[in-house]
Order: structure tokens, then C-alpha cells, then sequence
């Protein structure tokens, strides 16, 4: 890897692990730790099953490398966004933002991209006369960097932490686009922190903060589903590098000392960080045991000097500050396939597409057909689209179903648990007489007897604990 | 407007009013109803300056048309956003995609686009050997289109309702580049119905229930922030066509029906229908009375052609679908300005950037303060980042501030009414002792006084309900 000055190849942060979606080819440089990685491939085969089975996604080659997803799998991808949406927000103090897909060409100049990374990129012209030339964006950092340049800004409103899940798109190679892993369009649960020096500290902690407790209480990844002990891994200084000798010392001491107060382990991978600060990476297995990485936090002291970034300090004095990429699921999509992979199909509840079915014991009584249908309306909560009262905001809808078909009710259960439904609610004489529905978990035939009211506020509990 | 077999033109579905941001040149043919009207350019001043006053966005030279969005904009598009999907989704019955921004050329040359609106699109080439042309897109219905063909449809499955909020991206010419209303890239709520001609009728009398509900209960557009009676307009048949006369004959008659049946005023623009089918297009005013177009419900039997659509009836043969365009909000972008222009920053409680502001009276007085930073974490409902508790689904978090500057209250007060804040909250001695706070209006001096939990409750239900 060859570094000499701005170089901003392929191991800035703007082409990092995190951000890549490359995992196929070792070019000539950068990218060493992942290239011979291929995510989630060995479970290609399980991710393709599901897909098909409950309708999830598909591609076609005539958006090589972009996903379609089907309803199922955009009420998946939803909920992801939604569950790190409130998180980032609420819990660590991120704002959102909605940026460009499409800068010129100078953008790219300015940032080092149309020299170094443009082989990757997409380049847009209009067909008209005018013939300007515009880049489809790989990554989110230039543009935060232009809404942090947009504004003054003053120590105290530092740390600025900014939010995104634009479209990115990245010109991977057409023979080596697969399914999730392998894509051209992706989206990040991208942020970037804008710091103070002092800052940086806290800031890390707190990613790692928001890291372990996906990685720990709401992602069951790993093998058979378990919640299995992630790896960290920091990667320091390289031989060549930009900056100077003591911020990287004391980054590099920073990053130490984070990691040790986590009292979890991680490992050292000297030498190995980018040339424009030294980064974390958190890396989960699959089934098969073998590690992807998922998650990254990256020092940046180069993109702030691009773009000439600054902020008036306490002496009224103008300062640089430090930059701090991160992901937590890195790439929706290929997070998704881990998730498959790790779950297969059997979703947790607040993310499955089929969170119950409902089955009428006799589909010829009127009766039973007619509680069932009423308990499925109820737990979807569906509006009546005739009058004019609107879906309330923040209300609970299930994916609940009906099979009443005119079959055994053991054909329609074992149906029901082959597509994977998360519950199963039975509707004979006794429920309709009593209210109280039959209910049993995909794993457990024991039944439990529950009111409509029950179901919904179990299901809704379940849900707004990510469970 | 020169119409031979199959020109897809400017007047298609793919091109057509709703879907159109251009409104400032009237070219070679199509778009007679909208060019010489630019859209919200009265206010334009208004838009800025509240921007500028609530930083909601801004556009730069670097990216022309493509609006960022700041994080109080970034809120006002998500709650848009996620209004209409739980109306689409949970009274509806609309199923959310996510689909490609980037096609092959021959997917534009199969719906015509590349012939005739080429000039108006931006295509995308990689940078590397390979060469391949794709075109950017500038709406979703050919994408829905494969999606709907992907998979076998019987009749037992139609309406197939598909809704996305895709960013499109159309080539504007530069010049006429303007804040929110003349952009290259946009969102709509867009949405694309497959039906049997039987349902035709019943899913235009959904959707104009849809925009309805939107814009004389939600939103209240037009002079005053009052609810003004929208405007609908139907286009007939034109003098050039495609199709059978009695298909015409018969969309027409059930159109009419339809706007018969809402009991409303309806007009008619005789012979302005899009070629290949008849449509009704939805109309607010603004503040100074001029009507600008929002919804759009447009009849298409041509797209069900060039891809060949089918699904299998109930009497085994293969028929084609009627495909129904729609959207109620029409360009996100675009809508935002109107509700900008008509309420002029002063939001209502659910969209507002700026929901409360506490002001304790001596900011010098710790109690004062404590229980001031106290309520504004309550009604934030902020997580805290150190356990691993996550924020749960659906909940609410306020957007509310504190001004603990050492001000005098009466002029915090009169800053946080020139910020548009709904709410004040005035903490004082008495209202630490008591636990209830001092609340007001915007609009209203009067003072009430409620424990946190009341005004939460009452935050709750304003948001929930969408006031």
C-alpha cells in the first residue's frame, strides 16, 4: 500500500471494511483484512431458501446487484431502521439527516475519490446538452462533512453526530454480485461524530456501548442463534501514514483504553490500521463459526483537513475536529443475511413477516370463521377505509394470517409451522364460546388460553422489547 | 401533442402531472395543464426564511436540485413518511417495497423512456472497463411492473397495491433550480395498483377517500391554515388514444361515478386525459388562493402491455390487469413547501421541529434548574446510554428544549414565539413546590398546570392523533 501524501485509496473510510461491500477480489492495495473473507457465503443456499419461501427478495439482472425487496422483506429491513433509528436518537444522541445521492464531479476531487476510488463509483451525466458530470455517491462522509461546513460552529455544540440511510452504490464487479452480500446499491446505518480531542474518548465508549447491546440483547447472530461473544479487533498505525507521531500515540492509547474498560477481550492487529487513524472492528460468526464483521469505528484525522472543517473553541480560537466513522450493522443487506443465516427463517418475533396464523378448527362453522377473522383484523389493527379517522401514530400492527382452507387442522398447523410462522392461534367451539383462543409458540405445542386483548398486549410487549 | 401507436411520451403515467417536477417550460408536447403554473413559487420567500429560521434544509451548488435536509427537516419528512405509510398499509392495504434507483438501459427502451424522455433523465455509466449504460430513475412504475410479473398472480390475489418511497432523481434544467419545489431528486409517496377491471371502481373510491381524510382532516392547507376544499379535476379521453373507444367509454363513466358518488364539486377538462388513460388530479390553493396539484389517480392500460403483465382468471384464461397510479402527497418535497407556505412555520404539534421549550424563571436557582432539565429528559424520553436497555418500539420522544440562558423570562418567552415552539413551559418556585408545571400555547396566554405525566399524555395524544 503505497501512501504518499492525500492518498485517499481503498483503506480511507470512505472505502473501509464497514463500507465495503468488496469482499471478493485483493486489489492492488488496501483492503487486506477482508479480501479473501467472502461474507456469508457459505450459507448463500440458506439465505436464497428463506428469501424464496417467505417472499423476502429477489434480484434480477436487469439492476445487476441491486435488491428488490418483496413486502416481507421490506417490513425486515423497516424494522431494523426503526429499532436503530430510536436508539441512535434517543439513547446516544444522533440526528438524522437526508443528503444527495448525486455531487459533482469536484466533490469527489475535493474528497479524493475521483482519483483513487473511481473505478467503484458510478458517474451520472444528464443526456441533455449540458454534459455535467456528477458521481453516484459510495458513502455518506462528504456530505455530513458539507452540513457540519454549512454552519459555524462552537465547542459547545460539539459533539455534532449525524445520521443517515441513504442508497449507497458501488460499482462491484457483475460476476461477483450474489443475493444480500454481493451488491451494487446498499444502505448504512451510517453516522458520523464530529469531536473535540477531549471528546474522543467518550465517544468511542459509547459506541461500543450501542455495539454491545445489539450484539449481546437483540441480535441473536452465531451459531444455532445464540448470542455469541463478538470479537474486537484494533488495528494501529501502519508504516506509512499521515499526521503526526504523538496524536497517533495517543489515539492509539485512547482506542487501548476504551477496549480495556469494556472487561471485554480484543485483539491487536498492529500495523493494520488505515493510514488516517486507527479503527475498531467488531466481527460476529456465522453458523459455520467464521467471523464477518459487522460492526466499525474509525478515527479520521484526514476527511476534517479535506474539507477544512473547523470549530471555535473556548480562547475563540479555530479548531479541527476529529472525525469518527461508524456503523453498528454496517450494510442493512448484508446484516440481513447474517441474520437469515444465523435465524434461518425463524425470525425473532418483532422482526418476523409472519408473527401468527390463525387457524378455525371447522372453516364450515360460522361461527369459528367468523372469531377468526375478527381476531386477525384485530391483532393487524386495520382501519375500516371507509370513514375518515386516521392510523394512529406509534400503534401496533401485527402480521397476523388466516389459513382456512378446507383441510385437517393438523395439515393447516404443520403448514403453518414450515412457513415459519412465529405463533399459532387454534379456533374450535370451545374459543368461540369462551373468548379465549388457543395459542401456541412455533417451538412449543403447549397451549395457552388468551382473549383477544391477551394476544395483542402480549404481542405488542414482545414487540417493543425487540424480542 | 402528437400521438402514434406506442409514443410514451410527456403525458404518460411515468411523466405525468403528479410525478412532475418540471413546471416551468412548457416543451414539444404533453404537460399542457401544468406548465405555465410554477408551483409554490409565491412563497418562496416564506420556505426560506423558515428554513433558515428552524434550520429544516438547504440546497448547494455541489449537488444542484438535491435538497439536504437538516435534522428539523429530517423529522418533518419522517413523520410525512411515516403517517402515510400506517394510512396506506393499515387501512389501505398497501404493501411497502424497497426497489433499485438504477436499471439497465433496456428496461427505459422497454418502457419507453429512453425514446422520449431520454433529456430528462440522468444516466449512469461505470467508470471501469466494463461500460454498461443504466439509466437513473425517474419513477417506479416500470420497477413495480416487475415485481408484479415476477410471480404467477391469479385473480385470488388481486388488487396487488404496491407503495414505495424511493428517491427519483429527474434531469431538471439548471436555471430553474429552487429550494423545495424545483429539484432533480425528490420522494413521493408513490403508489401503483394492479386490479381486474371489476375493481377499478372501488379501489378510485378508496383512494379518494385516502386524499380526502389527508387534506380536510390532516393537513390543513390553503388560506389561513384552514382546511380549503381541495379541487378535483377530471381529464378525458384526447383526441389521439390508445385502446378500445369502449374501454374509454367505460373508465370514463366509472370515473365520473366515482366523483358523483363523493358528493363533491368535480370539473371537467374534456379531452386532457393522458393518451392512454383518463385521470383525476387533485388541487389545494396555496395562501394567496392559487391551486397547485398534490394527488394524482391516473388510469393506465399501457404499461399492463409493454411488460405483458397478466394473471390467471377465474375461468383459467389470462388476463391483463388495469394498473392505477397514485399518490396523495404527491412530490414529498413539494408538499413540504405548501405546508410551509400555509402555515408559516408554525407547525402543528405532530410535525413541529419544536414542540416545547422550558424556561425556568431564576436560572440561578438549582431546584428551578434541576427540575427543568429533569422534565426536558422526561419528555424527550432519552434512554441512558450507559445500561443496555434499548428504547422501545413505537415510543414517543418530544422534540423540547431548554432556554436556561440568564435572560429575563419575558424575553425567552417572547424568543421561544419567534422560534414557532407550540409549547411553553415556565418553571418557577411554585411550580417545583407543586410539581406542576406552568403550560401554554403558542397562540394562548392562559396557563395551565400539569405534572410531567400530564403533559406527556397530553404530548402523546396530539402527536398520536396528528394535531
Amino acid at each position: 500500500m503505497t501512501i504518499k501524501g492525500i492518498d485517499l485509496g481503498r483503506n480511507t473510510p470512505l472505502l473501509d471494511s464497514m463500507l465495503r461491500q468488496r469482499l471478493t477480489s485483493c486489489r492492488s492495495f488496501g483492503c487486506r483484512m477482508y479480501s479473501t473473507k467472502p461474507a456469508v457465503s457459505t450459507n448463500a443456499t440458506t439465505a436464497h431458501d428463506v428469501s424464496n419461501k417467505q417472499r423476502l427478495f429477489f434480484t434480477d439482472p436487469i439492476s445487476p446487484g441491486s435488491v428488490f425487496f418483496l413486502p416481507n422483506g421490506t417490513k425486515i429491513f423497516n424494522k431494523l431502521v426503526q429499532f436503530m433509528k430510536l436508539q441512535q436518537e434517543h439513547k446516544y444522541g444522533f440526528k438524522e439527516v437526508v443528503t444527495p445521492l448525486v455531487y459533482r464531479k469536484s466533490l469527489w476531487e475535493q474528497s479524493g475519490h475521483w482519483d483513487n476510488y473511481k473505478d467503484d463509483m458510478f458517474r451520472v451525466e444528464g443526456n441533455d446538452s449540458s454534459k455535467e458530470e456528477y458521481g453516484l455517491k459510495p458513502m455518506n462522509c462528504p456530505g455530513h462533512c458539507l452540513i457540519f461546513k454549512k454552519f459555524d460552529r462552537s465547542y459547545s455544540e460539539l459533539p455534532v453526530r449525524l445520521s443517515d440511510f441513504s442508497a449507497l452504490h458501488r460499482n462491484e464487479a457483475s460476476g461477483a454480485l450474489s443475493g444480500l452480500t454481493r451488491v451494487r446499491k446498499f444502505h448504512q446505518d451510517d453516522g458520523h461524530i464530529f469531536c473535540t480531542p477531549e471528546q474522543v474518548e467518550e465517544e468511542l465508549a459509547k459506541c461500543l456501548k450501542l455495539v454491545d447491546m445489539c450484539y449481546t440483547k437483540i441480535f441473536p447472530l452465531g451459531k444455532d442463534s445464540q448470542f455469541e461473544s463478538y470479537v474486537m479487533e484494533l488495528s494501529t498505525r501502519p508504516e506509512s501514514y499521515i499526521g503526526e507521531l504523538a496524536m497517533w500515540n495517543h489515539a492509539e492509547d485512547v482506542l487501548k483504553g476504551v477496549l480495556e474498560r469494556t472487561g471485554k477481550q480484543w485483539e491487536l492487529n498492529d500495523g493494520d490500521g488505515a493510514f488516517y487513524g486507527p479503527k475498531i472492528d467488531i466481527k460476529v460468526s456465522d453458523q459455520t463459526g467464521k467471523y464477518h464483521q459487522v460492526a466499525t469505528i474509525q478515527l479520521d484525522f484526514q476527511l476534517p483537513e479535506r474539507f477544512d472543517l473547523r470549530y471555535k473553541d473556548k480562547d475563540n480560537t479555530y479548531k479541527r475536529p476529529i472525525m469518527i466513522h461508524r456503523a453498528v450493522f454496517g450494510s442493512l443487506e448484508r446484516f440481513m443475511a447474517m441474520l437469515i443465516d444465523s435465524c434461518e427463517g425463524k425470525w425473532p418475533f418483532w422482526l418476523s413477516p409472519r408473527q401468527a396464523m390463525v387457524i378455525p378448527v371447522n372453516t364450515r362453522k360460522d361461527d369459528q370463521m367468523k372469531a377468526s377473522k375478527e381476531l386477525v383484523s384485530y391483532l393487524r389493527h386495520e382501519a375500516d377505509a371507509e370513514n375518515d379517522t386516521p392510523v394512529p401514530l406509534n400503534s401496533f400492527h401485527f402480521n397476523v394470517d388466516i389459513d382456512d382452507r378446507a383441510e385437517p387442522v393438523g395439515y393447516r398447523i404443520k403448514d403453518a409451522l414450515m412457513k415459519d410462522y412465529s405463533y399459532l392461534i387454534i379456533i374450535g367451539d370451545k374459543e368461540v364460546e369462551t373468548s379465549k383462543f388457543a395459542i401456541r409458540t412455533r417451538q412449543d405445542r403447549k397451549l395457552e388460553h388468551l382473549t383477544s386483548e391477551e394476544i395483542f398486549a402480549k404481542f405488542s410487549d414482545l414487540e417493543r422489547h425487540y424480542r
